[in-house]
């Protein structure tokens, strides 16, 4: 941990009047600030009082190597100087106007999208994050469809509005969950805990796709308006399909008049080395959820990628769904900035270059002298440390919903390492910005050399 | 209409360039913008190229004056120096962190809010929105009282997601009811045409108090977690609660151990002359929702505030819910520039002084000259003019839930005049920015004069 001594903090703050802040905020947060997914009294919340590129500083002053980007949406890294100024100038020229009206930022920012998107995904329909996409993606597919039900998978993150969060396949939808929100969940690929009794990944993907198709049978192909599926998912752990998989999905949907949703809220802009992580697979959905790395997270934004069809339902017919903020001047002239600084600055090749020749390789390396490590998952800067007390059973470092002494203390260790991670479960997620240096994986790589030292500790087989 | 010829705009745009700007802006705009509420192909959305304390500029240059506040939300009109200011020196400092981490600028937010709220609200969470605030204010009653159902008022609007747009009381829910969110609507107060049969205030008030107890008993108290109630509410048409009507409430929620909710999102930071609409009546809410205002839209955030009892429910127990963008330091930056700017300039006294001394004066005159006029209700810089075919029969100018010629012909003039109000159904809403000055009142009473002059056109009786 490099503490920042006698230093300037990246944003002009000296230490003292750094930490002081921080004290007071720390303080106040405590009063005031409900926070999310928390039983509020008994958290401890660190104080980030500045950041840049790939690091944050914590309240002490802690220089820490951000490898969550946050809650993955950093893709550019902190306070990228282009976006910061992009910023101070929409604000100056035009801060907001309401949805009904046209305006340039959110014109520019929308054709930048759908330019990036694949096939006939030509219209956009912005959200304030990803939440909401999901919403408005969903009663999209309704309306299209005339139909209700929709298809979600567990282990899968979809958001914390009620529609969302019982889409959600993990148990943060059980307390929210009153039997009444038309989903039905399905199990998706996952080979290294397979639900299909399968062996290699060609199976898992076989089996997978026969199983939905049952599945789809069995509730009836006339009720399901669509499917949702993270491209890749992310939070859930991180597991890239298996070859042919989202091809069988898109060709099931086709048959049976099934609206696609590909929700890239965490995968897409860049994250697993495309601008969209279904572009790894070549297969074009109906529709695309986004949000995060649209803005990387500068000022809140979200949307949905609506194809040909679906907008030509609602062509005609009054949408039925809008929001105050729907395509902010502010979030788009960031959504601007932010998309062409990750094209001139080419974000999306360094963030495929260092999954397959830096983080990728590196990450095999631990696992390869950790027996705490049971896989490691991942593409671009997108990857997952699955921990297990023992690689036999697989028997995960926490529970599934839970946490444990054991990831505690891993946790720790890369915090005192100076590093951030993204953890969820028995999972350690490294999840940097897409512009990230070889220097800056290298030093990632070695404080997790150390917090698996830590974790080997607990291996029990 | 002024058209601002050979001027700079006040962005220091120049005219000619605004216009190509403008331009491209529509055409991006209908190639790739897919807008809230509506037919796409059917729209021609005016663009907006600049904007400035109560007035904003289109695509052509005219100048228009601002009593719509856009969706009701630049309470502190359009532009504010101090609040653009702010904006880019939160940018340059620390734009955004995840929700989990604590920071200045959202517990400063937090502070502020907190200070203002009537009771022992003292307890924040912060969503991106007025909508994802009803979902999560929702939530936190269910899970807190362990009940299921909600009741809220027909002429009301809560948001677009699902749960939402389920408890909003006007057509735009119909296409989105699944019979599947748990709502029961019931009729509130609304003297001018009145669900009870009343003749006076006091009347409205009693029966419609009356008519809610017994809807209560039928629904089954024990099965009711909340009530939601917007303190005023506003797009459904601005109707002031009459006196007694929101005590009684409370004290029928307090009898019942139901949540009451008040939604503020549209009703507060100083629209109503004071900082939330509820203080107008002495009334303490178990939750509070707002948004808009809070920033006057200049950067998306919402959220609720959240009293005592409610927050020890998540005390020691985790709350199921949240969003990456929970608390977003830029959002919170413009929310303690804006919370500031009102405090130091009087705006809210000076929303109360219009209401009370300009606004409410000058559009009552309005109505006795011109029959079109049916009702004027009103307070502060939230006023409603109900515009009726007929003053006897109180047929309105257009139907429920639709448009008419009439109110088009009305709207037209209003533009062309050079005003932009707010506008639905058989309404006109009169709501400019809190810190309007009398000049630009006169300047708004007179355009509307002349379109109200369009509306007697109309009048059959
Ligand atoms: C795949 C996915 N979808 C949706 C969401 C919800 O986004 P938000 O938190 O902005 O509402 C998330 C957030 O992590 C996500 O990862
Ligand atoms: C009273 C009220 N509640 C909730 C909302 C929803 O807010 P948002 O559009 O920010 O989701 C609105 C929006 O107009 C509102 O007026």
């Amino acid at each position: 941990m490099t503490t920042t001594e006698s230093h300037l903090l990246p944003n002009g703050q000296d230490l003292d009047t750094a930490r002081a802040e921080a004290a007071r905020a720390y303080e106040l947060d405590r009063a005031h600030v409900f926070h999310s997914w928390s039983a509020q009294a008994q958290i401890k919340p660190m104080t980030i009082v500045a950041s840049e590129g790939s690091y944050v500083w914590d309240g002490e002053g802690n220089k820490l190597l951000d490898f969550s980007s946050q809650l993955v949406f950093t893709n550019i890294g902190h306070q990228h100087p282009k976006v910061v100024a992009a910023i101070a100038e929409q604000a100056a020229k035009l801060c907001t106007i309401a949805p009904q009206h046209a305006n340039a930022a959110r014109s520019e920012a929308a054709r930048l999208v759908a330019e990036r998107t694949p096939g006939d995904l030509n219209r956009v329909f912005f959200t304030n994050g990803g939440a909401d996409a999901v919403e408005h993606a969903v009663r999209m597919a309704r309306l299209h469809t005339g139909r209700y039900k929709v298809l979600s998978r567990y282990r899968s993150y979809h958001g914390g509005t009620d529609t969302a969060v019982n889409l959600t396949g993990d148990p943060r939808r059980y307390p929210n969950d009153y039997a009444s929100s038309g989903v039905v969940h399905f199990n998706g690929p996952f080979l290294y805990r397979s639900s299909f009794f399968a062996e290699t990944e060609q199976q898992e993907s076989e089996r997978a796709l026969d199983y939905l198709e049952r599945l789809i049978q069995h509730e009836g192909a006339d009720s399901i308006a669509a499917i949702i599926l993270e491209s890749v998912p992310g939070t859930a752990g991180i597991m890239v399909p298996p070859p042919g998989y989202m091809a069988g999905v898109r060709e099931i949907c086709d048959r049976h008049g099934i609206v696609f949703i590909a929700d890239e809220v965490m995968a897409g802009f860049g994250r697993t080395g495309k601008w969209f992580a279904i572009q790894n697979f070549d297969v074009v959905p109906d529709l695309m959820t986004f949000a995060k790395g649209v803005t990387s997270g500068y000022v809140p934004l979200g949307g949905v990628a609506i194809n040909d069809a679906i907008y030509s339902t609602f062509a005609d017919r009054a949408y039925p769904g809008g929001l105050t903020y729907s395509g902010h001047p502010l979030a788009c002239g960031a959504a601007v900035a932010t998309i062409n600084a990750m094209e001139d600055e080419g974000m999306v090749a360094n963030a495929a270059r260092i999954g397959e020749q830096v983080l990728g390789p590196g990450l095999r390396e631990l696992a390869s002298r950790h027996p705490s490590v049971g896989e490691v998952r991942g593409l671009g800067v997108f990857w997952a440390l699955e921990l297990v007390a023992n690689q036999q059973t697989r028997e995960p470092l926490a529970p599934y919903g839970g946490s444990s002494p054991a990831m505690n203390a891993v946790l720790a260790a890369c915090k005192s390492g100076g590093l951030l991670p993204f953890a969820n479960f028995n999972r350690i997620h490294a999840v940097p910005a897409c512009n990230i240096s070889d220097a800056e994986v290298a030093e990632g790589l070695a404080i997790l050399d150390k917090a698996l030292d830590v974790a080997d500790g607990y291996v029990t087989g």
